[in-house]
């Protein structure tokens, strides 16, 4: 429990959460394990559970084109976007989930054994609304991470605008 | 106060809010009047201040490449999205200034003479941590705002790589 709670301070997602909430939100976590190679979200599917990584690394694949163009496979490759993420960074996928069911925007993919704790929508809905403290904090904390990558995904707008700009310009 | 509280219901941001809640929340709100041209957030500037349209109409310019581009005077108007919003649309402005100052994503000019409800970050973070129930509604219903503007731009994103590199392979 005392190493639970360590790392659970260490997440954004936590931040200015007392011990007692971080126990209360602890009560509604699942421990599941998952061997290399396991695909647990794909993108474009709807989901409802969050996921954070406990050990073990895995990467995630974001596609840049939309699904059914016609591509080659070398090209379906060069459209797609990966980054790998660790235990150690304390990543965080599908926050949205935990208010609304959505789609995922990204495949996520196991690069080895990993232990994930999982929240579900209604388990953290039924908390937030028997403590009302710890919805807003974790709501505000969500609310922030989707600014930072609402800003994140506003700057690869103008970026791909203005070089588009460019390309129609010279040619 | 009636009138009020009646619009306020039909907004996004306070939906599922009592009216005991909308009447604190009005307790927070300042009424301000604008004359016509007047730009009431400038992009790129730090705000900590959101913005309910009253009465009036308003334009919202976005710019879609970065500052300091050497472009001439047609295409930096080519290069700007215009949208035109009008008061019984309910639009809100600076929704993620209620709890973090951050840069405007927007220019908004008011096209007539305006009224609006201001609201301050620093007024609604005191009164969302007095009345926990009323900041957990207020931010959830921000948090699924920012989640479909998320969405809009990473479709955005999408459409204008598959657009780039259909032009970078026929060029």
């Amino acid at each position: 429990m005392e190493k639970e709670i360590s790392l659970f301070k260490e997440m954004k997602l936590f931040n200015n959460l007392s011990e007692e909430k971080i126990q209360k939100v602890l009560g509604i976590c699942t421990k599941v394990s998952f061997p290399e190679n396991t695909i647990i979200m794909q993108e474009g599917k709807t989901g409802d559970t969050m996921y954070m990584i406990l050990e073990g690394d895995v990467e995630v694949v974001k596609t840049l084109v939309p699904e059914g163009m016609d591509l080659d496979e070398d090209e379906k490759i060069g459209n797609k976007v990966f980054t790998k993420l660790k235990a150690e960074d304390h990543p965080v996928f599908g926050e949205i989930s935990l208010f609304e069911e959505s789609r995922r925007t990204a495949t996520v993919k196991t690069l080895s054994d990993c232990t994930f704790y999982e929240i579900n929508k209604d388990d953290f809905l039924r908390l937030a609304e028997k403590d009302y403290e710890l919805g807003y904090q974790i709501v505000l904390n969500i609310a922030k991470m989707v600014c930072s990558r609402l800003r994140k995904a506003d700057e690869d707008v103008i970026k791909l605008s203005t070089v588009l700009s460019i390309v129609l310009k010279e040619t």
